[in-house]
């Protein structure tokens, strides 16, 4: 055809060079496009539309279990980011400073928010007095600014949006419960609507979240057997409280420190989705978060009639469903591969013989899978579809995840276990002595992921030092 | 009743001291809090939920219209910033500038973006090149930063929420034909559902945005008689696509210009919905972004079924409308007056008599009127009542407008106006000369807040230099 659009040849073989597949399709498919603006990105309309999907579910989600949305500034004066400690150790490093205002040098220099904790503990001391004012359950979609050296699209951006929570409880038990109350609904999240299976886990003390005392994330493992964090909920006690003179007055009159907790999710996901499920033809994208969740392709469109019954379906299904039809004058094989490269879950095609037999053809993106049916039950069947395409993803995703899930009992084991399956997560029990994690990490390549709150017995001793195991570890090389 | 929180009686009344009455309500309603950032805001719960339903109607009214929503990075490189010369002549003495990443100072500074014209067309320039490619339709909620000296929440903030939509066209006559539709879309909308009339006018030359060829804008009247714009919506012809050397290639092969548009609106619209409807009990929401649409007032709700019902009522008018039950301990009288100040549009009380004659009694905010209705024709009834709420906040709007709009022919005839009917619009001719325009300002203190599209004919003459008319102009006191 006469079209200056990208054709399916030009993605990379996801086996040939993974990076460059990733890349070729963030681009091809037309999720992101690169700026003068090092290490920041244009999230174009097909991938926004992505990330308004799953704003949409998570904001309803939250909404659900009693959170409100808010807003705090986008910067953090310096003064307040010092406030805690152990914070202002772990971000310092990598804030952009805002130093002049106009032609004017501030007299405090801002930062850029990397993450609101300080905004939010600055605004609790100011709302919160009584334990009347308790519990409070804040989130805020913002972007965040984190001065990255090397970047990636989605994975590792100078600026990147998310959500981060933040909640303020009347005792421990409460902060502890919410936490995981958020990791649940991470996972839940991932698995049903993103059909990624998720690890949830406890992060060991060296990956901590600054300023938390405890941190759990949901950890996915990508085609090419590497992990990622796809979400995180911190406790964080009240040690921020205590930094920032956070109190209420008890029930019984007492001045009390609150705890609290923070939790976030990124556009990293749509990275995410990317890994999991794309193919050597492009994007797969899980019917839920999908923009387009199916395609009208006509066949024989200069046909009589062909283009009216296309359109009369879409009218249909437009009520229930993401629909698109192309009408354009590119060849059917040509959209076949554009939709398959853009990750649309079910393409259906109508043309002069099915209109005759009053049926059309559905197919399925991840699979392949050709079914017809009658007009007459075209809604039940995409229905229908679109759930088995969201449980093929996630059967597909599980299966690999545990081919390349390896248990092992000592180092030697897991340095052959990655020679000869490649990379993928390591079970491995550990000592709980910092020593040993990072040596792990030097003998075998692969780091702590995460502790499974699903404990498993491996071995009774530490996969490096062979002292007495304390906890079973995931161990994996993260995005 | 033993309670901490604020009383009505803390509002300062509009008539003693108009600013003081606009902060005692962004306060103490909780719309906003301060915070330890000079100019920034904390948008609460309550304040950002008005903002969601506003998000969520302009939203659906811009993709209805065929736009896409994106993500531009906030950052933008000092040497794209000065790509346009007026555009950086106009933003640059008020922009926040990054100077450090990390521990290390940039090679280029980055402002954080004032707007995004810039990023949209090293953008455009890198994504469109045929005919094919346009028109672009984007628009992008996000917040942006101008480093104003005096700031107040909502009306001018060094930080402030927006949306900004960036259009590209193949021609000079659509482009102009969207910047008229999105200015109907800003009208349609303030006045439907925020309840609010509005002038639709061109701005003056000396009053354009920087690097448009022409911006019109949507002006309202505040109880005050100050004047507020309420949105812009700008034409560029092809200055930008220049000076950025965007280009496309034309059905008949030739290398063009394309023409460009961009309009925002802000969060600004809360400061204008406070200063339209609110009085002296507080805040007065149009019920299309109220956050509780209907207050439930529990009467004697100790009596036996009096919380029943009342959670009965709730959750049938949850299916249809935002809805909050009050069942706490503190007084149906706080409660009134609570509600009142946090401008719910309609308070429905329940009590033991009611429940026996099977009704329950509606009222109305902006005009304390009561209605009985029957329990039976409830949702209908509050549907209605949502109705006339909207229908008379817009005439009380209108005939304040209209009682402070003065028709004048002279200067000497401007500053009689104002001293004897206090602020408002100044209707008045000009001859199209800017010193007359900078003149008019210096005698009365009013100045040109825009042409309005429906022209009137005052008189033959410029008000100020008494030379032949050209445009009737409307002149006034700008937030």
């Amino acid at each position: 055809m006469a079209d200056n659009k990208k054709t399916v040849s030009e993605i990379t073989s996801m086996d040939e060079d993974f990076a460059q597949w990733y890349t070729d399709i963030v681009k091809k498919a037309e999720l992101i496009e690169y700026t003068s603006v090092k290490g920041c990105m244009v999230i174009r309309p097909y991938g926004y539309a992505i990330w308004e999907n799953i704003q949409r579910i998570l904001d309803s989600m939250f909404k659900k279990t009693g959170h409100e949305n808010v807003c705090m500034p986008m910067f953090i004066p310096e003064s307040l980011l010092q406030k805690e400690k152990d914070h202002v150790e772990g971000f310092a490093p990598e804030v952009a400073w805002v130093t002049m205002g106009g032609n004017e040098k501030l007299e405090e220099r801002l930062c850029v928010r990397p993450t609101s904790e300080t905004l939010f503990c600055e605004h609790f001391s100011n709302v919160v007095h009584s334990y009347r004012d308790l519990p409070k359950l804040y989130n805020q979609w913002v972007s965040v600014v984190r001065w990255e050296k090397t970047t990636r699209p989605f994975l590792r951006s100078r600026e990147f949006l998310w959500q981060e929570g933040h909640t303020l409880h009347a005792t421990a038990e409460e902060a502890i419960a919410e936490t995981e109350q958020m990791l649940n609904i991470y996972a839940q999240f991932c698995e049903e609507y993103l059909a990624i299976p998720v690890v949830k886990g406890r992060k060991t003390d060296s990956d901590k979240f600054a300023g938390a005392e405890a941190t759990y994330a949901i950890e996915a493992l990508m085609h090419d057997g590497k992990a990622l964090q796809a979400g995180t909920s911190h406790y964080f006690g009240d040690g921020f409280a205590k930094a920032f003179d956070i109190t209420y007055t008890s029930k019984d009159n007492v001045k009390t420190y609150p705890h609290q907790t923070s939790w976030g999710m990124t556009t990293r996901l749509i990275g995410a989705i990317i890994m999991t499920h794309g193919d050597n033809n492009g994007l797969v994208l899980p019917p839920a978060v999908a923009p387009v969740q199916a395609v009208i392709i006509p066949i024989a469109q200069h046909k009589p009639g062909v283009l009216d019954k296309a359109n009369e379906l879409k009218t249909r299904l437009e009520e229930k469903f993401r629909i698109k039809l192309d009408d354009t004058n590119n060849s059917p094989g040509w959209k076949f591969a554009e939709y398959e490269m853009k990750g649309v879950p079910v393409r259906i095609e109508i043309g002069p013989k099915d209109m005759e037999a009053n049926q059309c053809v559905l197919v399925t993106r991840h699979n392949n899978q050709k079914t017809v049916v009658s007009l007459d039950e075209l809604e039940s069947a995409l229905e229908e579809k679109l759930r088995e395409v969201r449980d093929g993803l996630y059967a597909m995703a599980l299966e690999n995840r545990e081919k390349k899930t390896y248990a092992c009992k000592t180092t030697d084991e897991i340095k052959a276990a990655l020679a000869e399956k490649g990379d993928g997560f390591v079970k491995a029990m550990w000592c709980g002595d910092e020593e040993c994690e990072d040596k792990v990490k030097e003998l075998t390549g692969v780091g702590s992921r995460c502790m499974p709150l699903e404990q498993e017995h491996i071995s009774d001793t530490c996969v490096c030092c062979g002292k007495p195991a304390k906890k079973l570890v995931y161990w994996g090389i993260a995005y």
